[in-house]
């Protein structure tokens, strides 16, 4: 990890990038330096200085700068990450994408296929496809806020993934920048290439420490004509976590398969009033899509039965959109509600095989007992990941939170599955790297980065690297 | 590249190998030597011996052996590659996976994946998951003969990749020991997983040059339980070319979308006499699949209606499998039967965005033209990956066939396609990597082989590193 520039070179740094990309565009004054210290962690660091790439050229030239004089430098979108990605870890400049390289490049309806800089955000992007009848599936959380440069170095999921899978499995090719100032291609507008190694497969999820994603080529698809939502309430987790796996498994693929606990269909009934089952064990959200009506009622009875045959007491399925819209109403406002549980939430997003849900949620509740924290679930268990909310309601038992924490990654480990399903590492989870990873492992990891990234200019200090 | 071993070191080396794997296991009579020599390129490089490791752990202890005496070494599994990937460059050692490491180690059907040894056969795979109602898609031409392992070190396609991907789509996790003989995990279970580098995304279609392979996690789905196959004849390639990808942009995905050009339809006709439409510019072979009639019927009539408004001037249904298996034998025959156009078949599978099919073949058809030599091309439309074969019918025209190759190459290449598709590079596409990467990517994968190879031990001289 690089120390925090001294001084005197910081104001050499500002007047060369100034001459570079101009004084609008090199930023150290305090606000800056604020607006820029933090990410959805609250963690606050400030860089020294904020830079605003005007193009992939200026990208080239800053890194080179950098590179030449070792300056630690951290590439950000819309700073919406949960693990400190975007974030300095020890002073040095933040590369703020989202200013000017926020452009869609390229529709390309013949190939399905759209071309966009990094600072695009993804909300934007959906919209801007389906209003051409196209769709971009991997739907984060954070839509709204989050850039596809962010979503690409994070492989940002969400809740289509069960049908539709994650970022990754969009990402046909990637125009980026190395340290030492290098333009490179990976990939292709194709869907078969087998020439080179697949660096656009490893430039995905690495959290900005390999290179400067400057443009992204992703794969669209052509919008379903139909969908529809249901509900389904269990009176156990138990069960619930059964009809997830049985179901995923019968042949059908729903678009969703999202669950609260108990504790979050209570937050959000006390919070909302909107007569959700109090006492069910766990709720399943659905929903299905597909270019036939028959289509939809054939998914819709066949997670039906599979709900019922694993103790569903009752399955509501929505009339048309509006009603669809209200169930999934508790899913969209559970992360807001369950702060009334605690002032401090230790959220993270482990994620394990989806056989292995009820023996996660099993061992989740044990960890609480254990700690006496309430521990409120929910999430995407269409692909096995659950956000899992430590919530510490005396802020001198933080310690103790972080301890159930780490337990809670053993056992997800422990069962086949990773910390993090769609979060990242960043410096939030860099800590638990060695429970996932063995000596051989990080140290590969440690040898990719060498490879492009020798001085370690790029996000030093994340992922444990 | 490494040299030929020293005669007086190998036979040290038999020695050390003997004792770590047993005489039955270690082999360097000329039989052997003959047998592991060629692969489907027809290049014969005779390796100095041949390992037929038993478990991960002997592929450990001869890694670790190989990268202490610098000894190159060669992951092999069926040899039925088209690009030399598993023949030695210069001498060294053959690592055989097909004698032992063959076994399908776990069907998990609760989180539909299978997790098998590098050296089972891929038919094999397919028919054991699909006798469990499950599906493993990629559907190499070689999937009788090739192995999951030597899949995944090309990336392997097939005729299915249209709908359903390749290999890379397939891999949740892979084990696989480093040149230093560490064994390394990567991947999860998970279809979210978002810790550390994406090492198998790495792995997968590196030709055995940063790891061998010794254990392959991969995803299934769902078998669906109708599909149907389709027949478009076309006067012209140019609107059988814009039919396909006028069809894929429709909102349909059919399962495969192969076409066979005249030459290619004339040379099966010619050779097997079944009735195929000989004064047609193009076909195109299609087939759709689905859990529901209704869709199967949807589809076939939206491919239909986009064939027709192309210029389709006949579109024939396969009322049942046996009908439809007729319509495929045309394509599933003819690489066999276009050899009546040469003595040599120089075969390439370039891919182009399917929107510039048309293009490709127009300009296929100046190189055949400016060169004399028949080009007859068919191959995966839907996905953009053309076979080309450039017919050498005097083989002192050889070197005039190679020209014309990589005439094709660089019409690939600026049409923003790549010069393989699904076959790798290899010995036989090493020379023709410049055409697709600059000096700042290839830089790059050296940097990257160094990261896992330090000694260049795997696989030396492939990929043109």
């Amino acid at each position: 990890m690089s120390n925090q520039l001294n001084i005197c070179d910081i104001s050499k740094h500002i007047t060369f990038f100034e001459n570079l990309i101009g004084k609008e565009n090199t930023k150290s004054d305090t606000m800056h330096k604020l607006a820029y210290s933090y990410d959805a962690t609250r963690e606050e660091r400030e860089p020294d200085i904020v830079l605003f790439p005007r193009n992939e050229q200026d990208i080239s030239d800053i890194l080179k700068y950098c590179n030449t004089n070792k300056i630690p430098i951290v590439p950000r979108g819309a700073g919406s990450g949960f693990t400190g990605g975007s974030i300095v870890a020890k002073g040095g400049i933040v590369l703020a994408l989202e200013k000017y390289m926020n452009k869609i490049l390229e529709l390309d309806e013949k190939n399905l296929i759209v071309r966009v800089q990094p600072g695009v955000i993804n909300k934007d992007l959906q919209n801007f496809v389906e209003s051409h009848g196209l769709f971009y599936p991997p739907d984060p959380a954070s839509e709204n806020q989050s850039t596809i440069g962010g979503n690409v170095s994070e492989n940002a999921g969400g809740m289509r993934a069960a049908k539709y899978g994650i970022t990754k499995d969009y990402v046909m090719a990637i125009r980026a920048v190395l340290p030492n100032g290098d333009i490179i291609r990976a990939g292709k507008k194709t869907i078969k290439d087998v020439a080179g190694y697949n660096i656009a497969g490893i430039l995905i999820a690495s959290e900005g420490t390999l290179a400067v994603i400057s443009e992204i080529t992703l794969k669209l698809i052509a919008k379903p004509k139909h969908k529809r939502s249901a509900m389904g309430i269990f009176d156990t987790i138990e069960n619930a976590m059964n009809a997830v796996y049985k179901t995923m498994a019968s042949g059908v693929t729903p678009v969703a398969m999202e669950f609260l606990d108990n504790l979050s269909i209570r937050a959000v009934e006390q919070k909302f009033h909107k007569g959700l089952p109090m006492e069910a064990g766990a709720i399943l959200i659905t929903e299905v899509d597909g270019n036939l009506q028959e289509d939809i009622e054939y998914q819709l009875k066949l997670i039906e039965s599979k709900f019922k045959e694993n103790g569903c007491v009752e399955f509501r399925v929505a009339k048309d959109s509006k009603e669809g819209e209200d169930l999934w109403f508790a899913r969209r406002n559970v992360s807001q509600s369950i702060s009334i549980y605690g002032k401090k939430k230790l959220n993270e997003d482990i994620t394990v095989p989806r056989a292995k849900l009820p023996e996660l949620l099993a061992q989740i509740d044990e960890v609480s007992k254990k700690y006496g924290f309430k521990i409120p679930c929910f999430g995407h268990t269409g692909d096995g990941n659950v956000h899992t909310n430590v919530m510490v309601e005396d802020l001198k038992d933080l310690e103790k939170g972080h301890e159930a924490i780490t337990e809670i990654f053993k056992i997800a480990v422990n069962l086949e599955g990773t910390l993090s399903g769609e979060h990242g590492i960043g410096l939030a989870k860099a800590p638990f790297m060695n429970l996932a990873f063995n000596d051989s492992e990080m140290n590969l990891f440690r040898q990719i980065k060498k490879a492009f990234d020798p001085n370690n200019i790029l996000n030093p200090g994340k992922m444990a690297l």
